[in-house]
């Protein structure tokens, strides 16, 4: 990739911009990215951002800006700048990250399943015993949000052995994955499920939607107990005083939480130290910031060639 | 399945009979099947055994037995018994079985992947660090022993993006899952493996196989550090002081055992408290008892219908 493009800032409140544009230089030989707040004088120039929680200002100095790029698959990060330009917004989708999220998925998922968690405590207190151990075909497995990482994830559980189904917006077809959609179909998915699993965006449809009245209409029938909840999608999915009240009375029987409404998690939040909850920090799909940065790359190659872009975000839907 | 079948005896000098008694009963009924020691005065006419550990003197007493089944995929249990009858024995083989297994397999290969002990400690630390992680693609997995079992494990991980290849005692070909065979193609295997999943019968040949020389020779320049070992196979394969020495001198970097040379592990072992170190109490592949029993039943109507009998031991082979 030896073509030059135009001008790219590099923009986030968050991470160190120094590797990113490392990446990026050694991707493409003569580009010329800029990080924030450093974007030199003639900001007018450059074409393209990317972004990942980007500073609330930072756009409004980039008068001629043509595409924005998210540095993840979620794009609620941008989306909670004011005063956004009107341009194309990007999501990251590619192969290494939908795998990442599907060992997460699939890993989580068994950890539950095979009770490892009640077999760690038998092993700190060196007790040797085999708790009932149901198949997993018997274990059915819902997967909130459908869009390329969670039919992956779905279609990996099914291999997997597992009864899977799955929830979305709006209507999905997949070979052996029976699915619901819509605010009309959430009941009966939800009453078939045994261990929740959202990968959904944060829009203002999905804003706490993971409350004490969903995890209530769950099942309770199923041979695992209470029902478990996995959430790897957005942190603001989830009420997180509701998580820890359902886990308390078994309208829960334990959640697993890559993502949380303020992120790091606070010291103080009673998530960390409960017994049924495994924390993991927001890492669920790290995803390889080379593959990232090459498809981006490859993507402002495409579009300076004249080619539509992929994986342009409805800002209507919100992802 | 209502057709009267030859009596059976129920031989195990561990588990309760009671359970597999009804089992057995409720699947066909009008059955003859009798718990040692008491199979009764007409010790003659029992034609088939359904064995776990069986007792050493319970086979002297059946002088017309046809064939044996063993409740388990291994058959070094039976194999143990020193004055066995010259007839056909028969593995436990199901889909039920080797789904279990795989799910094991896949579960710790991603516990180990994804770093989920090293979490777990931030956790109980609240710590929020996400330490660097690998793709999948990049983690070498050898799984030893490519029966039906190690297969189907190759084929999952394979599925979950792993480096995945095998290693079994005759030459092997299974696409897309390079395989290594006998003892010349021990080296090249250990050498191009980052996690080593045992999944190997135990034999006179494979007996203590998991030692601190063959550790030695596994991989040490990984993306996952030093390499790791899965035990779901059978204990005696393994050298339990050679595991602790490795862990300890960093010739491994983990260990999962579901096996062990004394089952239940003894309390004194120091792989219980061993921080590297999760145990299982054998149930990698609990399988279902109720799928066993008609496995065995359907065999031997299919056998007293004058069919040949599947998964049948080679006592040369051992397996």
């Amino acid at each position: 990739m030896a073509i030059v493009m135009k001008p790219i800032a590099f923009l986030s409140s968050e991470w160190n911009p120094a590797p990113w544009i490392k990446r990026a230089e050694a991707a493409a030989p003569g580009i010329d990215i800029r990080a924030w707040p450093n974007i030199g004088g003639d900001a007018d120039g450059i074409a393209y951002a990317i972004a990942w929680k980007p500073p609330r200002d930072a756009f409004d100095a980039l008068p001629n800006l043509q595409v924005i790029f998210s540095l993840g698959a979620g794009v609620d990060h941008i989306f909670a700048v004011e005063r956004l330009p009107d341009v194309p917004l990007v999501r990251a989708v590619n192969a290494d990250l939908t795998a990442r999220m599907s060992e997460y998925a699939v890993m989580h998922t068994l950890m539950h399943h095979r009770q490892q968690r009640l077999l760690d405590r038998y092993q700190s207190e060196r007790i040797w015993k085999d708790p009932p151990q149901p198949a997993a075909a018997e274990v059915r497995v819902g997967v909130m949000g459908l869009g390329v990482l969670g039919r992956d994830s779905a279609e990996k559980l099914k291999i997997m052995g597992f009864d899977v189904a799955g929830w979305s917006r709006s209507k999905k077809d997949i070979p052996g994955i029976p699915s619901y959609h819509g605010p009309d179909g959430l009941k009966a998915f939800l009453q078939r499920t045994d261990i929740l699993i959202a990968l959904l965006p944060h829009t203002t449809e999905t804003d706490g939607i993971l409350n004490y009245a969903l995890f209530s209409q769950l099942a309770h029938d199923g041979v695992l107990g209470a029902p478990i909840l996995i959430n790897a999608g957005r942190g603001r999915l989830q009420v997180e005083e509701d998580i820890v009240r359902a886990l308390d009375d078994g309208t829960l029987g334990a959640a697993t939480l890559d993502v949380f409404v303020t992120e790091p998690l606070p010291a103080d939040s009673p998530l960390w130290t409960h017994p049924n909850v495994t924390i993991t920090p927001h890492n669920a799909a790290d995803s390889d910031p080379d593959a990232i940065t090459r498809g981006i790359l490859k993507q402002i190659e495409a579009y300076e060639r004249g080619e539509p872009l992929k994986n342009v975000v409805d800002p209507k839907k919100g992802y």
